[in-house]
């Protein structure tokens, strides 16, 4: 019961020193380039992973790749366990001949980082670090290449599962090469972690006036993951492989509050209809969201739609034939629902502003778990950390 | 007391005779092109209104244009009243040279349209039919004759507003120019209903597996009306305007769900936080939205979010200072946030497939309404039409 408790953080990135190292010989985005402070000869590092970014990038230090750094942020905000992953755009922009080794390499790196780290001193049986593994997904790497690099993730004790970007080999996620990819991963039992990178039209769309970064981040970020996950429904992978398990960043961007449309959409387009087992709201009782959303109107409402999923078995369910919500069943599905959520912070992006302060993303995520007024202490303890450790079987 | 009790659409469109005759005209989309039927010489009229449409576009007929076809629609369905506006994309494609004389024939036609339609018969003070006006946002039309037109609109006694796309006069509705257009429309009183027509991307997202028209639909159509109206709040309009009254299509299309982020991404950028007087989530109970979501938890969410406003008055508030959140605080959250909301239809868009069954989006949409369990008897039939009465003013 005691593991219950745990704070566990399972949205927390770092970019490996092998990474960093990479990033620092390239010349084109993403990259690390190096620049003066203006104070005297004085170099700084500053990480660019999009192209435009404000400000010529963020200063890159030691917390993207320290483990201590990490250690000592999660010892300021009384974090258990942190699941860490590689931050975007992994591997997407190395070529197809390195990128098998370099997934290989930084996934032996990975479990070294988390086997090295520290046992949780209230309970030895835990690490303080567990990781997400990495997969050779480029363009022009042969599916056994990936399908080696799932199994060499499975045979690394720490390493739970896997990030994944949207790009697929290049075609998204709904491309059909990737069958065998998702049948193996299903069958490992490893998580998908599926991150956002690229926002949405190229930045096309968010006009004129200067936003900073806003609205690529706070908009194009979780739109590109609505629209992945929604093509992988939308192309049956769930129902080819009802096991497979995946864990959506940023709650699932607006996936949840686009998920009746979609219904309704796909009712009036009898080819995706037919091609589809379920109602598209049954699969979000499939999916599992971090609960990285800040605020808890939007936690709540999360639960509420993955706990209403069983109530939409069929692809053509008519309205009229359902049994009326009552306030009973609405509540129960939103603690039924809070079994798919999981907390995390996005560390170390969204850095305070003073750098004493604790962090508003750990603040406000929490902040956010408290204060949904429809689940009981069970449900919140579950988020905090209960559901991580089911999920990502943490235990053994 | 009566008034409160009436069901009132207030998403339902029209293409209006003058406007089809234009797109009956034109050889790009969006238009309307007749073409074989494959029964002898029979003809039949498609409207294309979107690049690539699936099916070569819609089969189309008096359900877009006659009154008599639309009181039908209400009548088979319990519709009292309904406010109807021009359909997508509206004035968009018209040279600026024909953008100005259109769109003032089509206000008068509308006028037509309206007064001519009788009178309810519980109610004869009601009109069934009120409507939205259309302003010549084209660029290269002068502001003036925006202008003009806005008082045009207004001195027109059944239009108690205007449809509005997302483009503006081609930059996007946080461009610096339109600042007199929304003093006027806000001095004027008049409602603007902000509707998608776009999507994001052009399309480039949606990948190469055939999902007809879903994934624009269901997903860029929501999206595009987010990042509208994002850019929108961000630009400060709503500092500047705060009387200017929007009602958003499809319940605000993700920005209820991304609008924490949204706060929480903005507050670490000083240079867009220190432009707004208050947390975007402010801004969100200064809307209206529409509850076209086919679902009760996707319209109990956006109650929250509307209900919520008034938590987060200042751009940096403290997470730590705020009263924590009761179930009775919530509760009154959501029915306080339900005077915001508006049902209607998307007629005579989904229509069913078959032609004798009611329509989903209605029937769904209704019922979406009775399941929301936070809500009480009276916040139903505020949705259902006592909001509509009161935000279009339809009792003078």
């Amino acid at each position: 019961m005691a593991a219950r408790a745990l704070l566990v953080d399972i949205h927390t990135h770092i970019y490996p020193p092998r990474y960093a190292s990479y990033l620092r010989q390239r010349t084109s985005v993403p990259r690390i380039l190096s620049r003066p402070t203006g104070k005297g000869s004085e170099t700084e590092e500053r990480l660019v992973i999009l192209n435009d970014e404000p400000g010529g990038g963020r200063p890159v230090g030691p917390q993207y790749w320290d483990r201590g750094e990490k250690l000592r942020f999660m010892d300021k905000h009384g974090i258990d366990i942190s699941v860490i992953s590689t931050a975007n755009p992994w591997l997407d922009p190395i070529p197809a001949t390195e990128a098998v080794s370099l997934a290989e390499d930084m996934n032996t790196d990975l479990e070294e980082f988390c086997s090295g780290s520290p046992s949780l001193s209230s309970d030895e049986s835990f690490k303080r670090v567990y990781g997400l593994g990495l997969l050779p997904l480029v363009s022009g790497v042969p599916i056994q290449s990936i399908l080696d690099t799932i199994s060499q993730v499975s045979t690394l004790p720490h390493l739970k599962g896997v990030i994944m970007g949207t790009r697929g080999l290049g075609k998204g996620l709904d491309d059909e090469a990737l069958e065998p990819v998702w049948e193996a991963i299903a069958k490992a039992g490893l998580v998908i972690f599926l991150h956002p990178h690229y926002g949405v039209a190229d930045g096309r769309e968010w006009g004129e006036r200067e936003n900073g970064h806003v609205l690529p981040l706070a908009l194009g970020f979780p739109m590109e993951t609505t629209i992945a996950i929604t093509r992988l429904i939308l192309s049956g992978v769930y129902d080819r492989h009802p096991s497979l398990k995946i864990l959506l960043a940023h709650s699932g961007g607006c996936l949840p509050q686009l998920s009746s449309r979609l219904s309704s959409c796909v009712t009036h387009d009898p080819i995706v209809a037919g091609r589809l087992k379920h109602d598209v709201r049954w699969y979000l009782g499939k999916l599992w969201f971090d609960a990285v959303a800040y605020g808890p109107e939007e936690l709540e409402f999360v639960s509420a739609v993955i706990g209403r999923a069983e109530r939409y078995p069929d692809t053509h369910a008519d309205v009229s034939t359902q049994a009326a919500l009552t306030a009973d069943s609405a509540q129960w599905s939103k603690q039924e629902g809070a079994r798919r959520m999981l907390w995390g912070t996005d560390h170390p992006f969204f850095p305070p502003l003073d750098g004493n302060e604790k962090w508003k993303s750990v603040v406000e995520n929490l902040r956010a778990i408290d204060d949904v007024t429809s689940w009981t202490e069970t449900e919140r303890l579950a988020v905090r950390g209960g559901n991580a450790i089911s999920l990502f079987n943490l235990e053994t």
